[in-house]
C-alpha cells in the first residue's frame, strides 16, 4: 500500500456537503446503514448514438488515494467544516466497500448502471464528486474520441489538445482519448504516467525564429532526422513543400498543414510532393478538426489527423450528465435493501433498487438492446451481464493495463450496429429496456 | 524556494514537439536568440463582448515549478525524446526571463496581448502549453462566471460544479468564479488550496437515507443547527416546507429547490414559507443553472443560486482561443529584436513585434477602445496601459492575493460600457484599435 500513500491525496476533490450529511448521519445514526449508490445518465449529449465510459481506472486510483492527510484534517477543523466525532472518522477513513461497474471503454445508454458503490451510508456518501468528476469528464472525452477515430477509419489520429484544456485535465483527456482508439498524444506527462505514445511536429515559431525558412528545415532535419515532419504553412506553402524536399530528401516523412482549406491544399500538396519523388512522404493535417471535418477529408489524401481543442472540450459536449444516486439502503444492521428513488417532479426522479445490466445481441451478434433490470437475471441474458467487479471489501480487483481498455471498446463499438458510428444526429442507436423492476418504494 | 520545489512539477505538461525543437534550436545555435512570445485571441466566443483573464496567479506558480525532476528527465532519455545535450539544458532549466501581462481578473479584447513572456528561444519556447493550458481554460470559467454574476446582480452565486468538471480542473474553475465574482464553491480542495468561502447544503440521498423526510430534515438540524439549508425536493414540495418549518422553526436558514420550474416554485414555497411565519428563510435554486436562467429569475423571490455544469463548461464556450505566438526575436545576441510573423493564407496570421495595450476612456472614464500598439506609447495612453510586471529576471513580482483579482475585475467591468452585461449575442464591447505598427516583417 505503500505506493499509494505517495500519490496525492483525493480526499477533498469533495463538496463540502457531503461531509456534513456525513456528521448529521453519524449522529443520527443513518451513517451506518449498508447503502447501495449507482451512477448512470439519464440522458446521452443531444444527438449522440452512444456514450463511451472512460476514467474507471482513475476512479480506482482515486479511491485508494481517498484519505484525509493532518493538513487537510486541520483545515476541516480550523474551518469548522464538521466536528470532532466526523474528523476522527475521517482521519481513519478508507473505504471498505465494493465497487461493481462497467469495464472502461465499454459503451454504454441511457440508465445503463455504470458503477455501483456498495458500503455504508457512511463511506459511499463521500466519494460522490470524485467519481462523479472523473467518470463525466473522461466519457465526455472518450465519447468524441471514438466518433473521431471511428470517422478516421484506418488513418492515425493524434491527440495534441492539452493547450485548450486545463493542464491537469489534459493528461486525463489524452488517455480518454486512447482508450478510444487515438493513436498518440503530444502530452508528455501522458506518456509519462499512462505510456501512452508521444509524438510531435513544429510550431510556426520555429521557422519564424530562424533566418530563413531553409535555415530551420535544415536544422529540424539536422536534429530529428530526415523522418522528421516539417510544417509547411508558415509563408508560402508551395515554396515550402519544395524547400522540405530539398532539404530533407524524398525521404522526408511527413509534411503538416495546419491553416487553410485542408481538402485542396492536400491534393496539391500530395500532388507535389509526387512530382518531387517524394512519394512516401505524409501528410498531416491540423487545424481545429472535428469528426466531421475528419470525415469530410476521408477522400482527401491525407495519412494522419492531429485533433485539438474538439477533442478536449468534447466536441460540442465537455461533460456528461451522469449522476451518483442512492437506489437502496437497509434499515437495520443485518436488514435487506430496501429500494429508494426520488419521487418529486421536474424530470429528476429515478428508478430505486439495484440494478443488472446486459446487453441483449440479436441472432448476428449484434447488440438489440440495453437491458436493465432488477432482482433475478433471466438465465438467457447471463452471458451477456455487463458488470465487472472493480473493488471487493476495498481491495482494487479490477484494474487493468490500458490497451485492454482500448481494445475493449473497439470491439464494443463494432458489435453496435452499423449506424452507430453515423456523425448525423440521432437516438441512443440501442434502446434500453427496464427489466423486473422492483414495486414502487415507500413513500 | 525550497517550497517550490515541494509542488508538483509542471515541466511535463508541455507538448512534445517543444523539446524537440528545443533539441534542434540548441543544434542550430538559434535557441539562445532573444525571443518574445505573446498571448493573445484573435476572437472573443461567438457573441460575447468582453473576455476575462484568469489563472495568472497559477501561471505564476507552474512557471515557478517548471523544473524537470530525476525520474522524468529518465523517461525522457529511455524515450529518446531528445538528446543527451538537450537532457543537460533541461536538468538545469529555470526560467531566466520576464513575463508581463494584463493584471488577472482585468477583461480583455481580441487582440490584447495578455501575456508577453520575453527570454531565450529555448527557455520561453517550452512553457507554451502549460501557460496556454491555464490561461484559456481559467479564462474561459471567468467568463461564463462574469455573465452570471452580473445577471445575479446582489444576489449570491455559489460555485457547485466539480461533479461536472475533471477533479482538478474543479479546484481551477472555482478559484476562477471567483476571480469573477461567486461567493463562494462547494469544493473543499478549493477552500483547502485558495481560501475561497465553501459552503453546501444536502442531497437527495440523504432524505432517502433516513425512513421519513422528517427523520432526515430533524438529524440535519440537529448536526448543523437551525441555520442550515433544507433540501426541499425529494418528494412532495409543499409538504417538505411544512415539515422543514416544524422541524427548524421560522429561524430555518433556507431551503433549496433542486428541479421544476423555479419561477413559479419559488413564488409558491415564498409564499408558503411567509404564511408559515419563517420570513427570513431564504430559497436557493439550483438545477442547470446559466446566465440565461439566472437573469430570467431576476423578478422571482430567489436569495441565492448554484451553478454547475454550466459554469465549468464556460456556459457553451468550455475553453478561450488564446495562441502563444513567437512576435520578435534577435538575430545576434546584443543584436535588436526584430518582428516575425506568420503569413501564410487560412486565416491565422499575425501581426509581429512587441506590443504594448492601453484601455483609453472616454470624458465620463468609460472604456471606448483597447489600443494595442508598438514602438512608442503615446502620453496619454500612459496612464491606461494594461500590462504590468509579473516575472523579472526569474523571479515573480506581481503575486497578489485573490481577492485583489476579484476586486479589480469588478472595477473592470464596470469601467466597460453598460452594454458589456447585456447577455444577448453582440460584438465586443469596445473595439481593438492598432496603432503605430511596425513595418511588415521581412520575407
Amino acid at each position: 500500500m505503500d505506493a499509494t500513500i505517495a500519490q496525492p491525496s483525493t480526499a477533498l476533490l469533495t463538496d463540502r456537503y457531503e461531509l456534513t450529511m456525513l456528521q448529521a448521519a453519524l449522529r443520527s445514526g443513518a451513517a451506518h446503514r449498508r447503502s447501495v449508490f449507482e451512477v448512470f445518465t439519464r440522458r446521452l449529449p443531444d444527438g449522440r448514438r452512444y456514450g463511451v465510459l472512460a476514467g474507471t481506472g482513475r476512479v480506482l486510483d482515486a479511491v485508494e488515494n481517498f484519505r484525509f492527510t493532518t493538513p487537510q484534517l486541520d483545515w476541516l477543523a480550523d474551518q469548522r467544516v464538521v466536528d470532532d466525532a466526523t474528523l476522527r472518522f475521517l482521519a481513519d477513513y478508507r473505504f471498505t466497500g465494493d465497487l461493481r461497474g462497467y469495464p472502461e471503454g465499454e459503451v454504454y445508454f441511457p440508465g445503463s448502471p455504470v458503477l455501483t458503490v456498495e458500503g455504508s451510508f457512511a463511506e459511499a456518501v463521500i466519494l460522490e464528486t470524485v467519481i462523479l468528476s472523473i467518470l463525466n469528464f473522461d466519457s465526455a472525452i472518450a465519447a468524441a474520441a471514438s466518433r473521431m477515430t471511428a470517422a478516421a477509419g484506418d488513418r492515425p489520429v493524434i491527440e495534441m489538445g492539452a493547450r485548450r484544456a486545463h493542464e491537469r485535465a489534459a493528461v486525463s483527456a489524452a488517455r480518454a482519448a486512447y482508450v478510444a482508439g487515438f493513436g498518440a498524444t503530444s502530452d508528455l506527462e501522458a506518456g509519462f504516467t499512462y505510456s501512452i505514445p508521444t509524438t510531435g511536429t513544429a510550431a510556426h515559431a520555429f521557422t519564424l525564429l530562424h533566418d530563413t525558412e531553409r535555415d530551420a528545415f535544415t536544422a529540424q532535419v539536422d536534429s530529428m532526422g530526415r523522418g522528421t515532419t516539417l510544417l509547411v504553412d508558415t509563408y508560402d506553402l508551395a515554396e515550402a513543400v519544395r524547400t522540405a524536399v530539398e532539404v530533407a530528401g524524398p525521404e522526408l516523412g511527413a509534411v503538416r498543414i495546419d491553416s487553410g482549406d485542408l481538402t485542396l491544399l492536400a491534393h496539391r500538396v500530395r500532388r507535389q510532393l509526387d512530382e518531387l519523388g517524394a512519394r512516401d512522404t505524409r501528410i498531416i493535417v491540423t487545424s481545429d478538426l472535428d469528426e466531421y471535418a475528419i470525415a469530410a477529408l476521408a477522400a482527401a489524401p491525407v495519412d494522419g489527423y492531429g485533433v485539438g481543442t474538439q477533442l478536449v472540450t468534447g466536441s460540442g459536449h465537455p461533460t456528461c450528465a451522469m449522476v451518483y444516486k442512492l437506489v437502496a439502503r437497509a434499515t437495520s444492521p443485518e436488514g435487506p435493501l430496501e429500494p429508494v428513488a426520488k419521487r418529486s417532479a421536474g424530470g429528476k426522479s429515478s428508478v430505486g433498487g439495484r440494478k443488472w445490466a446486459a446487453r441483449r445481441p440479436d441472432a448476428d451478434g449484434v447488440a438489440e438492446a440495453e437491458v436493465v433490470g432488477t432482482g433475478p437475471v433471466p438465465a438467457e441474458l447471463e452471458p451477456h451481464l455487463l458488470q465487472v467487479p472493480l473493488i471487493h471489501k476495498g481491495e482494487v480487483v479490477g484494474r487493468e493495463p490500458l490497451a485492454a481498455a482500448r481494445e475493449r471498446h473497439l470491439a464494443a463499438r463494432a458489435a453496435l450496429p452499423l449506424s452507430a458510428t453515423q456523425l448525423s444526429r440521432g437516438e441512443p442507436v440501442i434502446t434500453t429496456e427496464l427489466y423486473h423492476l422492483a414495486p414502487e418504494p415507500r413513500a
